[in-house]
């Protein structure tokens, strides 16, 4: 393995815990398939449930007939829309933001409306899943079929087919009298545009395109309900988040959120798009209807088709720069398909794409814009792949035009301490600098590529991250361990990232910590596993669980040694008293058992300061002019990680984020046809890179620990899948001088390009 | 119904929730049958778990051949005794008391002998229950069949036939020279018995026996067990106690505890039964050999012949009374059978022998003495009924002998606030006293009772509870209800009462908690289940999880109303500050959620004053005297129960323990031949009482609160079973004129006596 071990800095050198590799607490139920996901949760008299999805991209519903299918012999129960509450007028704060409910409900099964192909409009719960899928054929519907609109730039022309006729946003965010597609627009501003402009030597503007690619992750969605006698609904489910799944169901189905247990199953990927419940409320109401725990699971085509991908996009960008290569004004405009219902993360878009730069005069439009493909969903930095992939595109022509070195370039513009973003924050102390010196000083920069048809590009990335509300609870075992219970699904690790940072706390060892992730009933509110922020805030709440174990086991020892507490305190694992009176933690704990209550220690965190993350990707690529297929020779990736806890599992995700940012950049798309079916919705077409196709992704761990956390700790999960792209894009070009606008980059499309060349040239 | 309901007192009319009966949170599970009891447990792969069990009450086991099952094809693994790490000299400390860990491992699978008929040896795994029950039989067993001593007066012979070759006690409890059966001797005493004696008018004197009888619980003991790769072992399993069963399993497994999470199903009745490990340990170890889970579950046959019965016991009672009515002296002598392994409950028994009664000298000897049945285990108030029996019944004939009433017999001897006990505590406010003047005043007691072969009997007991840890974890949920997390395996509607205490300090509605037991990896230590221990102990807990989320919340309005929080106190269900300030609980619940982290409230319990529960039972009963048969024509039990928290549970407490001890008294035995083989080790033949024999109990709450407790809460579930067998054999003497010293007062025993006295008074 080639990965590039970190080094620890000065800061973060003096962890014991903090910066090992320990063996993770749940690696052997995930290796030996002792682990239980959503579709394997069996309950007894548990009946299967199968979906009606909607043929169509857009289309009214005329008349919705479920009488057939109710009388087929093993159908106990048929739900439709009707069968859910009225939402209009509802939002909900989710944590991530809020969400309209009406969509939501609407989203979950279809009303008077079908907004994209693969929308659910019933569902049939049975004995089995064949009679459920027979009594889905039976369901009678007539649809008044319309035309769809596919395309971002299409939905926003003024005759455009209009998905909602309550959508009325005029050019920045007031009410217009006209419903449009248009969902949202608005604008961030600073210094003087137009001044910028004028100061620049070199000013350069493009279009840019991006296909709706899908999270890709193993596990299918899934829930199990059961809607119980007394009105209480427990719901086992694969989710990032359980409190989450836990409101949207309740308030989806109008119960109080206490009536609605989440059952956390293991989850196989997230990526952001298990945050959203489709399934749940579904399950639950069959449950009520049936008076039996019911089963939804999705088929890998459902997925596709009915489940948050992450945007098609369309942005422009127009940089000015001056002759000593000071950016001297940035325009961005930003228009991200919103899939059926309002919510793209043009917003989150916005907010990244000139967030590495010091750019003094900066404007950004966003627009979030309703077309007939699947509602989108947050995917690993939702809306900034995007815009770096268009930004730093336009960063490297400029210095290719200028003739400046763009690592010089980078560093002359970087964002630091003190640099305000268009969006408005301040920044604290942040590593942008710190990846690019990082890139510039390693021995893949360092070593010359040569060869035909290759090329070497670079690019970098930010993602804001989040903190949002964690709890943890710590309970003290009598042989010296430590049970962690938290309410934070771990999709990437994070039983080991915060459970090591207790440890630390404590001076104990990881392994004698016991994490384990439950239920909505039985730990305080969690928010969603999502924004990078778990390791982060969750590992928050387990430091402060820790402390407040140091104070219960000072207490006790001045108990124990008949003294005042305040002549105790707890240092290195240990306890230590006047008259070098020491009890380490183990002994603590066991003599813990005889001298009092059990130690439990409670944490709840609500951190302010979740630290930028950046990260600066270099890549060599190797272009087969025949075919247009582009081969990824190496790829080192520099992240600015904070204190990373668990370096590995901070590889994994660099590796992980990286390897998804470049499936995004070379071939993930969806392919629609003009009726807005999806022709490429299994994983034999819709092409995601796998081992075969890709080099180890190196990584080198930037330290700078984000002032803003006990630990240091800043997210790391996102930001690596920014870069790819554009950094893709900028290889190809130094291989073939072909600049790359549209993603995917994919044969099809380079070779286009490489055969438009060719003829020009011929010409 | 007629039971009749309780006047609350000053004290405790002050409370909103305590003394309501809200419906208990988990019964629509129960009365629907989802709830899922240990033997409902199902895992992928699991392997159904058969034992062989040994066919003598005493032999040594020559040779143990298992080739033969390990053959059986579909047979996975197959252990015996030689698969349990060597537990010789270990000793461990489980919360009710030490146990020895090597008889502890004996008893679940016997080493060179077996020590009662039904002793486990071995156990086998396979992929269903017959090819394990097939395999069982191919175990081949060479046994040394040895004398088997069944009776405890036997077994104190000099010539007996002895269990264990290293049981060495004498006399008073220090290491003789020669192993015998008495495992433990030890005494009380105070005062000066023999000048007590010289100032007595009357002395009494009388030897009394009861049989072997078992906790008769519906649902059999089972375990399912995964022995994982990464060392952890996960046992789901019906107990009253899950950290009381995960040491247990570690220790006899040689595992730190923290490698042992248990899961607690639901439990089907423990009365003590629960708490010792049978199947835990012999599953794990199959699971490990295995790979694989595997369950084991007992038959009702395995249950009473190889799970803890209560001990059949000899008991002497002398005492001694002066003409005025006052105790001057008592002296007992009690012999309780432990079954195989040391640890009767006649510590237990000495305690409560004579703790009603303010007796200035006194003697109580103690004798633990083991036989060939099975390990006795703890049932409600181990070893009181046996000492009552026999002291009440000693009172009555007294009381007869100096024509004194028993009602101011028993009021003019009383145990009052600074009466000492013979084992040396002294008691706090108590309501002995209370309990025979509610008997004195209700209306059973002032109706006559008339009729051919009636009588009416009255009897007293006591039981001390206990206190020990327990923990609590209490969370917010923004629809102002409270997530409550504990340890407490619900027996008997402890969900609820716990709860309850929650509710009260918080000032919410009982419904508004939504209250969890979880496993031992999810919450902080919490003792078993049992010596009536978790409405107080558990109960405290959740009392300080309440107060820690008051203290929270007051910090919260300060922070809200920009005020100092000690401007700030939480009263009834609401936060008040300056300036009128006010949020009730379900307001700041919901701003909670947008303040600042979230609020969890942890509490922690170690009580130190449990306080004694004191009953005084009436009865009225005919006897058939062509038959023996006893009817019970009425029955009221007055209880002192601290606070009633749920007054419907206390009341369903105080008739279940009733009805167990009229069982006891009547009907129940352990039948043996003399071989040792329990020859009525069905339902059909071991005949419990059931509606159908019984009138409704009427119960009188009389309310002396705990002084030891927030809420005045004393432990009620084990005294109601103390009195009933001495009311009833004191209601026969009335009735039949014969005096029964033996239980059970069963029809042939009773025919017996009367056939006896009709041909004394006929000749």
């Amino acid at each position: 393995m080639a990965t590039i071990e970190h080094e620890k800095t000065a800061e973060t050198q003096k962890y014991k815990v903090i910066g090992t590799r320990p063996i993770r607490h749940d690696g052997v139920d995930k290796v030996t398939g002792r682990a239980l996901y959503g579709a394997d949760k069996r309950l007894t008299g548990m009946l299967a449930g199968a979906m009606l999805r909607s043929p169509h991209a857009h289309a009214n519903i005329k008349s919705l007939d479920t009488s057939l299918a109710e009388k087929l012999p093993g159908v106990h129960a048929v739900v439709t829309s009707a069968d859910l509450p009225d939402c209009t007028d509802k939002v909900a704060n989710l944590g991530e933001g809020s969400v309209n409910l009406k969509h939501l409900s609407n989203n979950v099964l279809a009303g008077e409306k079908v907004l994209y192909r693969g929308h659910a409009i019933a569902a049939v719960a049975a004995d089995d899943i064949h009679i459920a899928q027979e009594a889905v054929k039976l369901i009678k519907i007539e649809y008044e079929v319309l035309p769809p609109v596919l395309h971002v730039l299409d939905a926003m022309q003024e005759n455009a087919p209009l998905l909602h006729d309550d959508l009325k946003t005029d050019e920045l965010g007031e009410i217009a009298d006209q419903p449009s597609n248009v969902a949202k627009h608005f604008r961030f501003e600073q210094g003087d545009l137009e001044a910028g402009f004028a100061a620049a030597d070199v000013v350069v503007e493009h279009e840019f395109k991006t296909a709706t690619v899908h999270q890709g992750y193993i596990e299918p969605h899934n829930a199990t309900a059961l809607w119980n006698a007394d009105g209480h609904i427990t719901v086992w489910m694969s989710t990032q988040g359980t409190f989450t799944a836990r409101q949207q169901t309740a308030e989806l189905l109008h119960v109080p959120v206490s009536h609605v247990k989440v059952v956390p199953m293991e989850i196989g990927g997230g990526f952001g798009g298990k945050i959203s419940v489709y399934l749940p409320p579904v399950a639950a109401v069959l449950s009520k209807k049936s008076g039996r725990p019911v089963q939804l699971v999705m088929s890998r085509t459902d997925v596709f088709e009915a489940t948050g991908p992450t945007p098609g996009s369309v942005i422009r960008i127009k940089l000015g720069v001056d002759k000593e290569g000071n950016i001297t004004a940035g325009e961005a405009w930003l228009a991200y398909e919103a899939g059926a219902y309002p919510g793209s993360p043009v917003g989150a878009g916005a907010m990244c794409v000139f967030s590495c730069y010091d750019i003094p005069n900066a404007k950004v439009d966003g627009f979030d814009v309703v077309v007939n493909k699947p509602r989108t969903n947050a995917y690993r930095a939702p809306g900034a792949t995007n815009a770096a992939f268009a930004m730093e595109t336009v960063v490297d022509e400029i210095c290719e035009k200028l003739q400046l070195d763009p690592v010089e370039f980078r560093l002359k513009n970087a964002a630091v301490e003190g640099t305000r973003r268009v969006d408005g924050p301040v920044y604290p102390r942040i590593g942008m600098v710190e990846t690019i010196e990082a890139i510039r000083d390693c021995e893949h920069f360092q070593t010359p590529l040569e060869g035909k048809h290759r090329g070497r590009g670079m690019a970098t990335g930010f993602w804001f991250n989040i903190g949002l509300k964690s709890t943890a609870q710590a309970t003290v075992n009598p042989d010296g361990t430590v049970g962690l219970v938290e309410g934070s699904t771990d999709i990437g690790g994070t039983r080991a990232s915060i459970a090591m940072q207790l440890a630390e706390t404590l001076g104990i060892a990881a392994e004698d910590v016991v994490p384990t992730v439950v239920d909505t009933d039985s730990i305080g509110y969690t928010d969603v596993t999502g924004g990078s922020r778990v390791t982060f805030a969750t590992g928050w709440a387990a430091y402060l669980a820790a402390i407040d174990i140091q104070d219960q086991m000072v207490e006790r020892a001045a108990k124990i040694w008949d003294c005042d507490a305040t002549k105790v305190h707890y240092e290195d694992g240990a306890i230590h008293g006047p008259d070098g009176n020491k009890l380490t933690f183990k002994e603590m704990a066991a003599k813990a058992q005889t001298t009092g209550e059990p130690i439990i220690g409670r944490g709840s965190a609500d951190p302010q300061q979740p630290g930028g993350a950046f990260g600066t990707h270099l890549v060599d690529v190797e272009v087969d002019v025949d075919t247009g297929k582009v081969t990824v020779l190496r790829y080192t990736a520099a992240q600015d990680v904070g204190t990373a806890i668990h370096p590995a599992y901070v590889e994994g995700q660099i590796q992980g984020g990286a390897v998804q940012g470049i499936g995004w950049g070379l071939n993930e798309e969806y392919y629609y046809d003009d009726e807005g079916t999806m022709r490429n919705s299994t994983y034999l077409d819709y092409r995601m890179p796998t081992t075969y196709d890709l080099p180890m992704i190196d990584t080198i761990l930037v330290e700078v620990p984000n002032p803003g956390h006990p630990y240091g700790v800043r997210g790391v999960g996102e930001v690596p899948i920014v870069p790819p792209p554009a950094a893709l894009a900028n290889a190809i070009y130094q291989a073939t001088g072909i600049r790359m606008r549209e993603l995917p980059m994919s044969p099809p499309k380079l070779l286009h390009e490489i055969l438009g060349k060719a003829k020009t040239n011929g010409a």
